[in-house]
Protein backbone atom coordinates (compact mmCIF):
# COMPACT_ATOMS: atom_id res chain seq x y z
CA UNK A 1 0.00 0.00 0.00
CA UNK A 2 1.50 3.43 -0.85
CA UNK A 3 -0.26 7.01 -0.55
CA UNK A 4 1.72 8.00 -3.47
CA UNK A 5 -0.48 9.27 -6.20
CA UNK A 6 -2.12 6.68 -8.82
CA UNK A 7 -0.32 7.66 -12.17
CA UNK A 8 -1.81 6.38 -15.16
CA UNK A 9 0.81 6.99 -18.40
CA UNK A 10 -0.23 6.67 -22.42
CA UNK A 11 2.86 7.19 -24.58
CA UNK A 12 5.39 4.02 -24.43
CA UNK A 13 8.10 5.32 -26.77
CA UNK A 14 11.72 5.01 -26.23
CA UNK A 15 10.92 8.22 -24.04
CA UNK A 16 7.91 7.81 -22.32
CA UNK A 17 9.12 3.82 -21.34
CA UNK A 18 12.37 5.34 -19.76
CA UNK A 19 10.20 7.98 -17.31
CA UNK A 20 7.33 6.11 -16.37
CA UNK A 21 10.26 3.42 -15.11
CA UNK A 22 11.22 6.38 -12.51
CA UNK A 23 7.92 6.32 -11.34
CA UNK A 24 6.92 2.84 -10.85
CA UNK A 25 10.26 2.47 -8.51
CA UNK A 26 9.30 5.69 -6.58
CA UNK A 27 6.44 3.08 -5.47
CA UNK A 28 3.41 5.42 -7.60
CA UNK A 29 0.69 2.38 -8.23
CA UNK A 30 0.97 2.84 -12.30
CA UNK A 31 -1.52 2.70 -15.28
CA UNK A 32 -1.14 2.26 -18.86
CA UNK A 33 -3.19 2.80 -22.11
CA UNK A 34 -1.71 1.98 -25.32
CA UNK A 35 -2.78 1.79 -28.52
CA UNK A 36 -0.32 -0.87 -29.94
CA UNK A 37 -0.99 -4.35 -28.31
CA UNK A 38 2.09 -5.65 -26.52
CA UNK A 39 3.47 -2.41 -25.73
CA UNK A 40 2.40 -2.43 -22.04
CA UNK A 41 4.22 -6.20 -21.32
CA UNK A 42 7.13 -3.57 -20.11
CA UNK A 43 5.18 -2.89 -16.86
CA UNK A 44 3.69 -6.19 -16.20
CA UNK A 45 2.68 -4.56 -12.26
CA UNK A 46 0.68 -2.00 -14.37
CA UNK A 47 -3.03 -1.78 -14.60
CA UNK A 48 -4.19 -2.13 -18.27
CA UNK A 49 -6.68 0.52 -19.36
CA UNK A 50 -9.10 -0.03 -22.91
CA UNK A 51 -9.47 3.50 -23.42
CA UNK A 52 -7.76 6.68 -22.24
CA UNK A 53 -10.89 7.73 -20.72
CA UNK A 54 -10.90 4.32 -18.61
CA UNK A 55 -7.64 5.01 -17.42
CA UNK A 56 -7.85 8.43 -16.27
CA UNK A 57 -11.39 7.37 -13.99
CA UNK A 58 -8.39 4.79 -12.34
CA UNK A 59 -5.87 7.70 -11.95
CA UNK A 60 -5.24 10.42 -9.88
CA UNK A 61 -2.26 11.65 -12.48
CA UNK A 62 -2.38 11.05 -16.17
CA UNK A 63 0.66 11.68 -17.95
CA UNK A 64 1.06 11.89 -22.01
CA UNK A 65 3.71 11.85 -24.17
CA UNK A 66 2.40 10.51 -27.55
CA UNK A 67 3.72 12.09 -30.80
CA UNK A 68 1.85 14.83 -33.08
CA UNK A 69 -0.33 17.61 -31.83
CA UNK A 70 -3.32 15.90 -33.28
CA UNK A 71 -2.46 12.40 -31.24
CA UNK A 72 -2.31 14.78 -28.18
CA UNK A 73 -5.97 16.14 -29.00
CA UNK A 74 -7.52 12.83 -29.57
CA UNK A 75 -6.42 11.21 -26.47
CA UNK A 76 -7.16 14.44 -24.02
CA UNK A 77 -10.10 15.79 -26.24
CA UNK A 78 -11.33 12.91 -28.23
CA UNK A 79 -14.86 11.18 -27.24
CA UNK A 80 -13.10 7.99 -25.70
CA UNK A 81 -10.10 10.80 -24.65
CA UNK A 82 -8.94 11.62 -21.03
CA UNK A 83 -11.14 14.50 -20.13
CA UNK A 84 -14.43 12.03 -20.89
CA UNK A 85 -13.07 9.94 -17.97
CA UNK A 86 -11.23 12.09 -15.76
CA UNK A 87 -12.22 12.43 -12.01
CA UNK A 88 -12.79 16.27 -10.44
CA UNK A 89 -9.61 16.77 -8.57
CA UNK A 90 -7.39 14.83 -10.89
CA UNK A 91 -4.47 16.16 -12.81
CA UNK A 92 -3.53 15.83 -16.44
CA UNK A 93 0.42 16.56 -17.40
CA UNK A 94 0.72 16.68 -21.20
CA UNK A 95 5.09 15.81 -22.17
CA UNK A 96 4.49 15.72 -25.91
CA UNK A 97 5.99 18.51 -27.85
CA UNK A 98 2.61 19.76 -29.15
CA UNK A 99 1.36 23.89 -29.80
CA UNK A 100 0.88 26.28 -27.43
CA UNK A 101 -2.60 26.87 -28.37
CA UNK A 102 -3.93 23.04 -27.54
CA UNK A 103 -2.26 23.33 -24.72
CA UNK A 104 -4.35 26.07 -23.65
CA UNK A 105 -7.62 24.43 -24.94
CA UNK A 106 -6.64 21.47 -23.23
CA UNK A 107 -6.47 23.15 -19.82
CA UNK A 108 -9.76 25.47 -20.12
CA UNK A 109 -11.64 21.74 -21.13
CA UNK A 110 -10.09 20.43 -17.91
CA UNK A 111 -10.40 23.41 -15.92
CA UNK A 112 -14.40 23.40 -16.74
CA UNK A 113 -14.62 19.73 -15.02
CA UNK A 114 -12.52 20.65 -12.13
CA UNK A 115 -9.11 18.95 -13.44
CA UNK A 116 -6.09 20.73 -13.52
CA UNK A 117 -3.50 20.38 -16.35
CA UNK A 118 -0.40 21.59 -17.20
CA UNK A 119 1.87 20.94 -20.26
CA UNK A 120 5.51 19.87 -19.46
CA UNK A 121 7.65 18.98 -22.60
CA UNK A 122 10.92 17.81 -21.64
CA UNK A 123 14.32 17.96 -23.30
CA UNK A 124 17.47 15.64 -22.96
CA UNK A 125 16.65 12.56 -24.94
CA UNK A 126 16.59 8.92 -24.56
CA UNK A 127 19.84 9.20 -21.99
CA UNK A 128 18.40 12.60 -20.08
CA UNK A 129 15.08 10.42 -19.80
CA UNK A 130 16.71 7.00 -18.61
CA UNK A 131 19.07 8.93 -16.19
CA UNK A 132 15.97 11.26 -15.03
CA UNK A 133 18.27 14.28 -15.96
CA UNK A 134 15.59 15.91 -18.11
CA UNK A 135 14.76 19.59 -18.77
CA UNK A 136 11.09 20.60 -18.26
CA UNK A 137 9.02 23.20 -19.03
CA UNK A 138 6.03 23.46 -17.12
CA UNK A 139 2.85 25.62 -18.51
CA UNK A 140 -0.37 25.89 -16.14
CA UNK A 141 -1.35 27.76 -13.33
CA UNK A 142 0.32 27.88 -10.09
CA UNK A 143 -1.85 25.31 -8.54
CA UNK A 144 -1.60 23.16 -11.03
CA UNK A 145 2.45 23.27 -11.37
CA UNK A 146 2.47 22.43 -7.67
CA UNK A 147 0.48 19.24 -8.16
CA UNK A 148 2.92 18.29 -11.44
CA UNK A 149 6.33 19.20 -9.35
CA UNK A 150 6.58 16.20 -7.26
CA UNK A 151 5.93 13.96 -9.32
CA UNK A 152 8.42 15.92 -12.81
CA UNK A 153 11.20 16.10 -10.35
CA UNK A 154 11.66 12.39 -10.54
CA UNK A 155 12.07 12.95 -13.84
CA UNK A 156 14.15 15.95 -14.73
CA UNK A 157 17.09 18.33 -12.62
CA UNK A 158 16.18 21.38 -14.52
CA UNK A 159 12.53 22.45 -13.82
CA UNK A 160 11.48 25.57 -15.02
CA UNK A 161 7.74 26.97 -15.14
CA UNK A 162 7.71 29.32 -17.76
CA UNK A 163 3.74 30.37 -17.42
CA UNK A 164 0.51 30.45 -18.18
CA UNK A 165 -0.91 26.58 -19.87
CA UNK A 166 0.84 26.74 -23.22
CA UNK A 167 4.15 28.41 -22.08
CA UNK A 168 5.84 25.38 -21.69
CA UNK A 169 5.26 24.37 -24.97
CA UNK A 170 6.42 27.62 -26.47
CA UNK A 171 9.64 27.71 -23.96
CA UNK A 172 10.05 24.18 -25.59
CA UNK A 173 9.62 25.63 -29.16
CA UNK A 174 12.27 28.11 -28.65
CA UNK A 175 14.77 25.09 -27.37
CA UNK A 176 14.07 23.72 -30.92
CA UNK A 177 14.61 26.74 -32.99
CA UNK A 178 18.06 27.13 -31.38
CA UNK A 179 18.63 23.35 -32.24
CA UNK A 180 17.68 23.53 -35.74
CA UNK A 181 19.52 26.58 -36.76
CA UNK A 182 22.29 25.42 -34.67
CA UNK A 183 22.32 22.06 -36.86
CA UNK A 184 21.95 24.10 -39.92
CA UNK A 185 25.11 26.06 -38.83
CA UNK A 186 27.43 22.49 -38.14
CA UNK A 187 26.38 20.99 -40.92
CA UNK A 188 27.23 24.23 -43.07
CA UNK A 189 30.35 24.65 -41.64
CA UNK A 190 31.43 20.54 -41.98
CA UNK A 191 30.18 21.37 -45.89
CA UNK A 192 32.68 24.05 -45.74
CA UNK A 193 35.87 22.53 -44.36
CA UNK A 194 35.54 19.19 -46.13
CA UNK A 195 35.48 21.15 -49.24
CA UNK A 196 38.04 23.36 -48.13
CA UNK A 197 40.34 19.88 -47.51
CA UNK A 198 40.24 20.63 -44.05
CA UNK A 199 40.68 17.74 -41.37
CA UNK A 200 36.70 17.53 -39.42
CA UNK A 201 38.67 16.49 -36.14
CA UNK A 202 41.63 19.25 -36.23
CA UNK A 203 38.56 21.54 -37.28
CA UNK A 204 36.05 20.74 -34.36
CA UNK A 205 39.43 20.87 -32.13
CA UNK A 206 39.43 24.52 -33.14
CA UNK A 207 35.72 25.45 -33.35
CA UNK A 208 34.66 23.44 -29.72
CA UNK A 209 37.45 25.54 -27.92
CA UNK A 210 36.10 29.09 -28.93
CA UNK A 211 32.84 31.14 -28.75
CA UNK A 212 31.70 28.53 -31.53
CA UNK A 213 31.68 25.63 -29.19
CA UNK A 214 28.55 23.80 -28.09
CA UNK A 215 27.45 20.53 -26.64
CA UNK A 216 25.48 19.76 -29.61
CA UNK A 217 28.29 20.46 -31.89
CA UNK A 218 30.75 18.18 -29.93
CA UNK A 219 27.90 15.39 -30.52
CA UNK A 220 27.18 16.04 -33.86
CA UNK A 221 30.00 17.01 -35.87
CA UNK A 222 31.38 13.31 -35.36
CA UNK A 223 28.68 11.85 -36.18
CA UNK A 224 28.60 14.10 -39.46
CA UNK A 225 32.31 13.06 -40.10
CA UNK A 226 31.36 9.61 -39.72
CA UNK A 227 28.83 9.28 -41.77
CA UNK A 228 26.19 7.66 -39.10
CA UNK A 229 22.93 8.97 -39.74
CA UNK A 230 21.36 7.06 -36.70
CA UNK A 231 19.07 8.72 -34.18
CA UNK A 232 19.66 10.71 -31.37
CA UNK A 233 16.50 13.06 -32.16
CA UNK A 234 14.69 12.28 -35.43
CA UNK A 235 14.33 14.13 -38.50
CA UNK A 236 10.12 13.73 -38.80
CA UNK A 237 10.34 15.23 -34.96
CA UNK A 238 12.30 18.40 -35.68
CA UNK A 239 10.10 19.33 -38.23
CA UNK A 240 6.89 18.94 -36.67
CA UNK A 241 8.89 20.87 -33.91
CA UNK A 242 9.78 23.73 -36.50
CA UNK A 243 6.55 23.54 -38.11
CA UNK A 244 5.11 24.29 -34.24
CA UNK A 245 7.46 27.38 -34.06
CA UNK A 246 6.49 29.03 -37.55
CA UNK A 247 2.75 27.99 -36.63
CA UNK A 248 2.67 29.79 -33.15
CA UNK A 249 5.19 32.40 -34.52
CA UNK A 250 2.42 33.38 -37.40
CA UNK A 251 -0.15 33.75 -34.84
CA UNK A 252 1.76 36.06 -32.99
CA UNK A 253 2.86 37.96 -36.07
CA UNK A 254 6.66 37.31 -36.50
CA UNK A 255 8.15 35.64 -39.14
CA UNK A 256 11.16 33.65 -38.80
CA UNK A 257 12.70 32.76 -42.05
CA UNK A 258 15.71 30.72 -40.37
CA UNK A 259 13.67 28.73 -38.74
CA UNK A 260 11.18 28.38 -42.44
CA UNK A 261 14.28 27.57 -44.47
CA UNK A 262 16.16 24.96 -41.90
CA UNK A 263 12.67 22.99 -42.02
CA UNK A 264 12.54 23.24 -45.73
CA UNK A 265 16.01 21.47 -45.71
CA UNK A 266 14.40 19.14 -43.41
CA UNK A 267 11.91 18.71 -45.99
CA UNK A 268 14.46 17.68 -48.54
CA UNK A 269 15.78 15.23 -46.31
CA UNK A 270 12.26 13.50 -45.22
CA UNK A 271 11.22 13.63 -48.86
CA UNK A 272 15.27 11.67 -49.52
CA UNK A 273 13.94 8.82 -47.21
CA UNK A 274 15.77 10.14 -44.19
CA UNK A 275 12.54 10.82 -41.89
CA UNK A 276 13.33 8.30 -39.24
CA UNK A 277 17.35 9.24 -39.38
CA UNK A 278 19.13 11.88 -36.42
CA UNK A 279 18.76 15.32 -37.36
CA UNK A 280 22.88 15.50 -38.34
CA UNK A 281 21.23 13.88 -41.41
CA UNK A 282 20.71 17.15 -42.84
CA UNK A 283 24.02 17.14 -44.29
CA UNK A 284 22.62 15.14 -46.62
CA UNK A 285 20.00 18.12 -48.24
CA UNK A 286 23.44 19.48 -49.97
CA UNK A 287 25.64 18.55 -52.85
CA UNK A 288 28.94 17.49 -51.26
CA UNK A 289 32.22 17.97 -53.54
CA UNK A 290 32.53 14.06 -52.64
CA UNK A 291 30.11 13.61 -55.18
CA UNK A 292 30.91 15.80 -57.86
CA UNK A 293 34.58 14.17 -57.45
CA UNK A 294 32.58 11.17 -60.20
CA UNK A 295 30.36 13.95 -61.60
CA UNK A 296 29.49 14.72 -65.27
CA UNK A 297 31.40 18.28 -65.17
CA UNK A 298 32.70 18.58 -69.07
CA UNK B 1 70.10 42.66 -25.75
CA UNK B 2 68.19 39.78 -27.00
CA UNK B 3 68.53 37.05 -29.22
CA UNK B 4 64.39 37.08 -29.77
CA UNK B 5 63.02 37.72 -33.46
CA UNK B 6 62.33 41.05 -34.07
CA UNK B 7 59.14 41.53 -35.03
CA UNK B 8 57.17 43.88 -37.15
CA UNK B 9 53.62 45.21 -36.78
CA UNK B 10 50.71 46.18 -38.59
CA UNK B 11 47.53 46.60 -37.29
CA UNK B 12 46.67 48.18 -34.48
CA UNK B 13 43.13 47.46 -33.89
CA UNK B 14 41.44 46.37 -30.23
CA UNK B 15 42.75 43.07 -31.55
CA UNK B 16 46.35 44.12 -32.95
CA UNK B 17 47.43 46.45 -30.05
CA UNK B 18 46.37 43.79 -26.94
CA UNK B 19 48.38 40.62 -29.11
CA UNK B 20 51.38 43.07 -30.01
CA UNK B 21 51.45 43.98 -25.96
CA UNK B 22 52.59 40.33 -25.07
CA UNK B 23 55.27 40.16 -27.60
CA UNK B 24 56.45 43.97 -26.31
CA UNK B 25 56.78 42.26 -22.89
CA UNK B 26 58.09 38.73 -23.84
CA UNK B 27 61.51 40.77 -24.56
CA UNK B 28 61.06 40.93 -28.92
CA UNK B 29 62.13 44.14 -29.99
CA UNK B 30 59.19 45.87 -31.59
CA UNK B 31 58.60 47.41 -34.87
CA UNK B 32 55.56 49.32 -36.05
CA UNK B 33 53.80 50.22 -39.60
CA UNK B 34 50.42 52.60 -39.47
CA UNK B 35 48.66 54.71 -41.44
CA UNK B 36 47.26 56.82 -39.22
CA UNK B 37 49.21 58.99 -37.53
CA UNK B 38 49.23 58.48 -33.44
CA UNK B 39 48.46 54.92 -33.52
CA UNK B 40 51.94 54.16 -32.79
CA UNK B 41 51.87 56.03 -29.68
CA UNK B 42 50.68 53.41 -27.96
CA UNK B 43 54.50 51.54 -28.35
CA UNK B 44 57.25 54.31 -27.62
CA UNK B 45 60.23 51.84 -27.29
CA UNK B 46 58.99 50.68 -31.13
CA UNK B 47 60.69 51.43 -34.07
CA UNK B 48 58.61 53.43 -36.25
CA UNK B 49 58.55 52.52 -40.03
CA UNK B 50 57.43 54.44 -43.42
CA UNK B 51 55.83 51.75 -44.96
CA UNK B 52 54.89 48.22 -44.81
CA UNK B 53 58.25 47.65 -47.09
CA UNK B 54 60.43 49.30 -44.72
CA UNK B 55 59.29 47.25 -41.74
CA UNK B 56 59.91 44.42 -43.17
CA UNK B 57 63.45 45.34 -44.29
CA UNK B 58 63.63 45.80 -40.66
CA UNK B 59 61.84 42.72 -39.19
CA UNK B 60 62.45 39.38 -38.65
CA UNK B 61 59.23 38.09 -38.49
CA UNK B 62 56.30 40.77 -39.59
CA UNK B 63 52.64 39.98 -38.43
CA UNK B 64 49.59 41.66 -39.96
CA UNK B 65 45.94 42.18 -38.80
CA UNK B 66 44.08 44.72 -40.87
CA UNK B 67 40.61 44.98 -42.05
CA UNK B 68 39.73 43.21 -45.31
CA UNK B 69 41.32 41.34 -47.63
CA UNK B 70 41.76 44.35 -49.99
CA UNK B 71 43.69 45.81 -46.75
CA UNK B 72 45.63 42.37 -46.49
CA UNK B 73 46.44 42.49 -50.31
CA UNK B 74 47.57 45.94 -50.70
CA UNK B 75 50.05 46.13 -47.26
CA UNK B 76 51.63 42.17 -48.44
CA UNK B 77 51.35 42.43 -52.44
CA UNK B 78 51.44 46.15 -52.99
CA UNK B 79 54.23 48.30 -54.37
CA UNK B 80 55.35 49.60 -50.52
CA UNK B 81 54.36 46.17 -49.26
CA UNK B 82 56.03 43.56 -47.02
CA UNK B 83 56.76 41.38 -49.38
CA UNK B 84 58.77 44.36 -51.50
CA UNK B 85 60.64 44.76 -48.54
CA UNK B 86 61.07 41.23 -46.77
CA UNK B 87 64.30 39.90 -46.74
CA UNK B 88 64.81 36.51 -47.68
CA UNK B 89 65.15 34.68 -44.45
CA UNK B 90 61.94 35.68 -42.92
CA UNK B 91 58.74 34.80 -42.12
CA UNK B 92 55.36 36.88 -42.30
CA UNK B 93 51.99 36.00 -40.32
CA UNK B 94 48.54 37.59 -41.26
CA UNK B 95 46.35 37.27 -38.75
CA UNK B 96 43.77 38.66 -40.30
CA UNK B 97 40.50 37.16 -41.50
CA UNK B 98 40.56 36.56 -44.55
CA UNK B 99 40.45 34.67 -48.03
CA UNK B 100 42.02 31.12 -48.43
CA UNK B 101 42.69 31.96 -51.96
CA UNK B 102 44.35 35.20 -51.27
CA UNK B 103 46.37 33.61 -48.43
CA UNK B 104 47.57 30.81 -50.75
CA UNK B 105 48.43 33.90 -53.43
CA UNK B 106 50.60 35.36 -50.81
CA UNK B 107 52.25 32.28 -49.62
CA UNK B 108 53.61 31.41 -53.37
CA UNK B 109 54.77 35.32 -53.82
CA UNK B 110 56.66 35.22 -50.35
CA UNK B 111 57.99 31.54 -51.71
CA UNK B 112 59.34 33.04 -54.42
CA UNK B 113 61.93 35.56 -52.78
CA UNK B 114 62.68 33.13 -50.17
CA UNK B 115 59.86 34.48 -46.96
CA UNK B 116 57.81 31.82 -45.26
CA UNK B 117 54.42 33.04 -44.93
CA UNK B 118 51.46 31.55 -42.69
CA UNK B 119 47.79 32.12 -42.46
CA UNK B 120 46.86 32.61 -38.52
CA UNK B 121 43.41 34.14 -37.94
CA UNK B 122 42.53 34.52 -34.49
CA UNK B 123 39.15 33.74 -32.63
CA UNK B 124 38.40 34.69 -28.87
CA UNK B 125 37.65 38.77 -28.89
CA UNK B 126 39.75 41.46 -27.31
CA UNK B 127 39.15 39.64 -24.11
CA UNK B 128 41.09 36.81 -25.58
CA UNK B 129 43.37 38.64 -26.75
CA UNK B 130 44.18 40.89 -23.66
CA UNK B 131 44.44 37.29 -21.97
CA UNK B 132 46.27 35.78 -24.99
CA UNK B 133 43.82 33.11 -25.01
CA UNK B 134 43.13 33.31 -28.69
CA UNK B 135 42.22 30.23 -30.40
CA UNK B 136 44.67 30.24 -33.59
CA UNK B 137 43.94 28.47 -37.09
CA UNK B 138 47.09 28.32 -39.02
CA UNK B 139 47.69 27.74 -42.52
CA UNK B 140 50.71 27.20 -44.02
CA UNK B 141 53.68 24.69 -44.72
CA UNK B 142 55.30 22.82 -41.98
CA UNK B 143 58.34 24.70 -41.45
CA UNK B 144 56.48 28.28 -41.41
CA UNK B 145 54.68 27.13 -38.92
CA UNK B 146 57.26 25.73 -36.79
CA UNK B 147 58.61 28.95 -37.07
CA UNK B 148 55.46 30.29 -36.16
CA UNK B 149 54.69 28.44 -33.26
CA UNK B 150 56.33 29.84 -30.82
CA UNK B 151 55.34 33.70 -31.33
CA UNK B 152 51.73 32.45 -31.91
CA UNK B 153 52.25 30.73 -28.53
CA UNK B 154 52.40 34.24 -26.27
CA UNK B 155 49.29 35.07 -28.23
CA UNK B 156 46.83 32.04 -27.93
CA UNK B 157 46.05 28.86 -25.74
CA UNK B 158 44.50 26.39 -28.80
CA UNK B 159 46.61 26.74 -31.76
CA UNK B 160 45.96 23.96 -34.54
CA UNK B 161 47.81 24.14 -37.84
CA UNK B 162 45.15 22.96 -40.43
CA UNK B 163 46.75 22.67 -43.34
CA UNK B 164 48.38 24.53 -46.39
CA UNK B 165 48.26 28.39 -46.77
CA UNK B 166 44.61 29.74 -46.87
CA UNK B 167 43.83 26.46 -45.00
CA UNK B 168 43.72 28.61 -41.60
CA UNK B 169 41.14 31.00 -42.83
CA UNK B 170 39.55 28.20 -44.39
CA UNK B 171 39.21 27.17 -40.25
CA UNK B 172 37.85 30.59 -39.40
CA UNK B 173 35.61 30.94 -42.38
CA UNK B 174 34.18 27.68 -40.66
CA UNK B 175 34.32 28.86 -37.32
CA UNK B 176 32.41 31.90 -38.27
CA UNK B 177 29.44 29.81 -40.46
CA UNK B 178 29.04 28.50 -36.83
CA UNK B 179 29.07 31.78 -34.92
CA UNK B 180 26.75 33.18 -37.59
CA UNK B 181 23.82 30.69 -37.19
CA UNK B 182 24.19 30.31 -34.00
CA UNK B 183 23.36 33.88 -33.70
CA UNK B 184 20.46 33.68 -36.30
CA UNK B 185 18.87 30.42 -34.21
CA UNK B 186 19.27 32.32 -30.90
CA UNK B 187 17.71 35.62 -32.43
CA UNK B 188 14.41 33.82 -33.34
CA UNK B 189 14.18 32.22 -30.63
CA UNK B 190 14.43 34.83 -28.63
CA UNK B 191 11.88 36.73 -30.86
CA UNK B 192 9.28 33.69 -30.41
CA UNK B 193 10.09 33.75 -26.49
CA UNK B 194 8.98 37.62 -26.43
CA UNK B 195 6.42 36.75 -29.06
CA UNK B 196 4.77 34.01 -26.86
CA UNK B 197 5.20 36.08 -23.68
CA UNK B 198 8.09 34.56 -21.68
CA UNK B 199 10.36 35.54 -19.25
CA UNK B 200 13.73 35.76 -21.20
CA UNK B 201 15.47 34.64 -17.99
CA UNK B 202 13.55 31.73 -17.38
CA UNK B 203 13.89 30.29 -21.27
CA UNK B 204 17.63 31.06 -20.75
CA UNK B 205 18.01 29.46 -18.01
CA UNK B 206 15.93 26.15 -19.52
CA UNK B 207 17.81 26.58 -22.74
CA UNK B 208 21.10 27.00 -21.36
CA UNK B 209 20.73 23.44 -19.28
CA UNK B 210 20.12 21.25 -22.47
CA UNK B 211 21.78 20.23 -25.57
CA UNK B 212 20.72 24.16 -26.88
CA UNK B 213 23.39 25.82 -24.35
CA UNK B 214 26.68 27.20 -25.91
CA UNK B 215 28.71 29.83 -24.57
CA UNK B 216 27.75 32.04 -27.00
CA UNK B 217 24.05 31.76 -25.90
CA UNK B 218 24.68 32.61 -22.75
CA UNK B 219 26.69 35.70 -23.36
CA UNK B 220 24.41 36.94 -26.27
CA UNK B 221 21.05 35.84 -25.04
CA UNK B 222 20.88 38.58 -21.89
CA UNK B 223 22.36 41.26 -24.20
CA UNK B 224 19.54 40.82 -26.80
CA UNK B 225 17.01 41.10 -23.63
CA UNK B 226 18.75 44.40 -22.35
CA UNK B 227 18.52 46.25 -26.08
CA UNK B 228 22.38 46.35 -25.15
CA UNK B 229 23.91 46.34 -29.05
CA UNK B 230 27.12 47.28 -27.86
CA UNK B 231 30.28 45.65 -29.85
CA UNK B 232 31.86 42.75 -28.77
CA UNK B 233 32.13 41.39 -32.70
CA UNK B 234 31.25 43.76 -35.28
CA UNK B 235 28.20 43.43 -37.36
CA UNK B 236 30.27 44.96 -40.46
CA UNK B 237 33.26 42.06 -39.52
CA UNK B 238 30.46 39.08 -39.80
CA UNK B 239 29.46 40.22 -42.84
CA UNK B 240 32.76 40.15 -44.28
CA UNK B 241 33.21 36.76 -42.81
CA UNK B 242 30.28 35.65 -44.28
CA UNK B 243 31.13 36.96 -47.85
CA UNK B 244 34.22 35.25 -47.70
CA UNK B 245 32.79 31.61 -46.68
CA UNK B 246 30.21 32.28 -49.98
CA UNK B 247 32.72 33.17 -52.31
CA UNK B 248 35.63 30.41 -50.71
CA UNK B 249 32.13 28.28 -50.91
CA UNK B 250 31.37 28.49 -54.66
CA UNK B 251 35.14 28.27 -55.35
CA UNK B 252 34.41 25.07 -54.29
CA UNK B 253 31.14 24.28 -56.20
CA UNK B 254 29.26 24.19 -52.55
CA UNK B 255 26.15 26.37 -51.87
CA UNK B 256 25.28 27.36 -48.55
CA UNK B 257 21.72 28.38 -48.00
CA UNK B 258 21.78 29.04 -44.48
CA UNK B 259 25.31 31.43 -44.56
CA UNK B 260 23.22 33.17 -47.56
CA UNK B 261 20.51 34.39 -45.52
CA UNK B 262 22.24 35.01 -42.44
CA UNK B 263 24.62 37.26 -44.40
CA UNK B 264 21.57 38.98 -46.07
CA UNK B 265 19.64 39.87 -42.42
CA UNK B 266 22.66 41.49 -41.47
CA UNK B 267 22.95 43.30 -44.42
CA UNK B 268 19.51 44.74 -43.59
CA UNK B 269 20.89 45.02 -40.04
CA UNK B 270 23.66 47.40 -41.57
CA UNK B 271 21.38 48.86 -44.37
CA UNK B 272 19.80 50.11 -41.15
CA UNK B 273 22.66 52.16 -39.78
CA UNK B 274 24.02 49.47 -37.23
CA UNK B 275 27.28 48.62 -39.26
CA UNK B 276 28.80 48.97 -35.97
CA UNK B 277 27.06 47.39 -33.84
CA UNK B 278 27.59 43.96 -31.93
CA UNK B 279 26.28 40.92 -33.78
CA UNK B 280 23.45 40.66 -31.26
CA UNK B 281 21.97 43.74 -33.70
CA UNK B 282 20.89 41.07 -35.61
CA UNK B 283 17.57 40.93 -33.85
CA UNK B 284 16.79 44.51 -35.35
CA UNK B 285 16.40 42.99 -38.78
CA UNK B 286 12.88 41.79 -37.69
CA UNK B 287 9.85 43.09 -36.49
CA UNK B 288 9.12 43.05 -32.97
CA UNK B 289 5.42 42.25 -31.40
CA UNK B 290 5.97 45.66 -28.98
CA UNK B 291 6.60 47.62 -32.31
CA UNK B 292 3.26 46.58 -33.05
CA UNK B 293 1.32 47.26 -29.76
CA UNK B 294 1.94 50.84 -30.86
CA UNK B 295 1.14 50.05 -34.54
CA UNK B 296 -1.39 50.98 -36.92
CA UNK B 297 -3.19 47.52 -37.32
CA UNK B 298 -7.02 48.55 -38.25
Amino acid sequence: MTDLPRIGWIGLGIMGERMLRHLAAAGHPIGVYARRPGVTDAFPEATVAATPAALAAWSDVVITIVGEPADVEQVMLGPDGVLAGARPGSLVIDCTTSSPALAARIADAAAAIGVDAVDAPVSGGPAGAERASLSVMIGGTDTAVARAMPILSRLGTTIVHHGPPGAGQSAKIANQIVVGLSMLGLTEAFLFAEASGLDPERVLETLGAGIAGSDLLRVMWPKVAAGDLEPGFRVEHLIKDLGLALDAGHAATITMPGTALTRELYHAVRAAGHAGRGTQALITAYDRPADRAVGTEP
